[in-house]
């Protein structure tokens, strides 16, 4: 496979400490990285750099690790954005709007959510963000739930399933949880990696503590690995949950007892938090801060859906993870590249290192301090290597 | 000269309320408009669309008029990354960081400079903006004021003379204020359209109601118009100097009393709000809704610069207008463009309608309200249509 050398690289964020500055990015300043469209072959200071097939200049240029954005519901049709305005004239956000998104995507054909599918991994893609996941959710029957993840599995093996959303409408709460955990996970278990559930009993449509443990329990029976949104509305039990569960990620902590991050820090569970929900229901930040001063493991993702947080953009989380939560700019890089890889549970993606895939993004700045010094800008590119891994 | 019909539009943003709904957007949808490389020749519904010698397809999106960013400073060298990083670890902002810009911008070349400001006007017209004011004020000698004025001149015809930035290091104040109402005005006259003072007594570097008048009175009997920075760190007399000496538009407005809002509500000068200031600098952010509600025209802009707010996104700046300062997504937009084109008192742009210049950005999404419900998200693009005017 032909080799890239990429140079000039004014600053290399490796994510890895053992290399560079000794730091948690690991940053090598006048870098080069020798890759093809499947692995990374070389890393370090230009100067030492072995030859190559072809060579992409990045002078004065800062490369990092491809975005993860370990926490997406890109499978949908239906335009929200009365909902966002709404709310944005003082209405309250509490769940409710998903079912309008179920409706409208229940209704769509598959070639419809094909290609709305695609022109969102499109978007996502040319900011930098080079691993999704994506979750089902908008579909809540045994067959629309397969469906979607059909869908979402075509375009990343990150897939995740969350017949947990909500109660559909009409549904009975009970009985849809033994689908839920029973012949909805039966069907959909062959495409998706994870499970996951909405767990806030704040919520009149999502579901409480006993009804996600049943359902994450029957997920985990199934061979998936477990995530939770919780903690989004109201202090709640999601996050003790999910960490006496071994779930690999929390998504949300919005609201946070000193209990929670006590247990998130004695846990390996990642903290995920999805600035722009916050950003879009104009509700309280988490206090990003106090996790990683605590010792938890901090991952940033878009959660972009259609009615709480309708963001693409990585360099946007960012930049509100360092305005808004108390992140330095490092740390939240990190966080969204690094720390959303951990939330997956993967090395081989969110670093830049020999034997790790090449998903290498290019910022048209010289450093990552850049991605909130310059909040909005387009910045990020991904690095073509042959084929789209 | 060739005419496009731009047709297929779902939502077309005239800012004309004769137009369409009669709302101030005066949207129109399932439009249709026909230009030149000069001139707008037709605007209406599709189906009554005329001919023309090319088409573009807008199926399913919504066009508005080009963003009008009405404060920017974008002649400069130098980054201030790490100034950023030290302001959200909590280092307060008083304005004294401009001196280091002044220093590496008077140490650059003049290709240097050209180089660097051409790259930051691409970069603002790919985000959809298509009219840049731009300020002098990283000179602060008479050589070098005009220098960055003429620089300005060659890519806009709004230019402002901001030789009042910051009392320069090692100046005496009174003989600088006199120096820039005497020969740096003559200097620099030629070749700017505005004046502008950084009047701000809270800052040590900036200047008082005294300075400030006698800076603006001079720049006003020399032909220029007049805009002020001002009440940015605090309450102080700059909004009400700007409304008695009837300048276009006093910019920033963080702090307001009562008496600053009903100044400028019987005032023709426009409150121009900044809000990547306040993202960047984590200062509160104006209250754009008690000025609309008042009768204040409100403008946004990016103030792109690279002390305090780095950006040059009009649609980051949307997005904070109605998160953060209460606007509409329909005002803020307005704000953008209509309220910005009042602010440089031009009439040609910041609306698209028959006889005005053919700025024309296309949003890919289908209503503008997605400019805020889709923060983050590169959305907007120019319409190219001949040369770029």
């Amino acid at each position: 496979m032909a080799t890239t050398l990429i140079d000039g690289i004014a600053e290399l964020v490796t994510n890895d400490p053992d290399q560079g500055d000794g730091s948690p990015l690991g940053l090598i300043h006048d870098a080069a990285v020798v890759a093809d469209g499947s692995t990374i072959h070389w890393v370090g200071r230009a100067v030492n750099a072995p030859a190559a097939d072809r060579r992409i200049g990045a002078t004065g240029r800062s490369v990092i690790p491809g975005f993860v954005d370990s926490h997406t519901h890109l499978v949908f049709v239906g335009d929200r954005s009365a909902e966002f305005a709404a709310r944005m004239a003082g209405e309250r956000y509490d769940g409710g709007g998903i079912a309008s998104t179920v409706a409208t995507t229940r209704a769509a054909s598959d070639d419809e959510l094909r290609t709305a599918l695609a022109e969102r991994v499109f978007e996502l893609h040319s900011q930098g963000t080079t691993t999704i996941e994506i979750k089902s959710g908008y579909g809540l029957t045994v067959d629309d739930e397969r469906r979607i993840l059909q869908l979402a599995r075509a375009v990343t093996e990150e897939t995740t399933f969350l017949g947990g959303h909500v109660v559909p409408p009409g549904a009975e709460r009970d009985e849809y949880v033994r689908l839920v955990s029973g012949e909805m996970l039966a069907a959909c278990a062959p495409y998706a990696r994870w499970i996951d559930v909405f767990c806030e009993p704040a919520s009149a449509h999502a579901f409480d503590a006993h009804e996600s443990r049943t359902i994450l329990t029957a997920g985990a029976a199934a061979g998936l690995g477990l995530r939770v949104h919780a903690n989004q509305l109201a202090a709640g039990p999601g996050v003790q949950l999910a960490v006496e569960l071994g779930a690999v990620s929390v998504d949300h902590c919005t609201y946070l007892t000193g209990a929670d991050v006590d247990a998130l820090a004695t846990s390996d569970t990642v903290a995920t938090l999805l600035p722009g929900v916050e950003f879009s229901t104009r509700s309280p930040y988490p206090d990003a801060r106090r996790l990683v001063d605590a010792g938890v493991t901090v991952a940033l993702a878009t959660d972009c859906n259609p009615g709480t947080s309708f963001t693409s953009s990585m360099p946007f989380a960012v930049a509100l993870a360092v305005r808004e939560m108390g992140l330095t700019p490092a740390e939240a890089l990190w966080s969204a590249t690094a720390g959303a890889a951990l939330s997956l549970r993967r090395t081989d993606i969110g670093r830049i290192a020999v034997g790790a895939r090449p998903h290498l993004t290019m910022l048209a700045a010289p450093s990552h301090v850049h991605l909130a010094y310059r909040p909005g800008v387009p910045l990020a590119r991904p690095i073509q290597l042959g084929e789209r891994t």
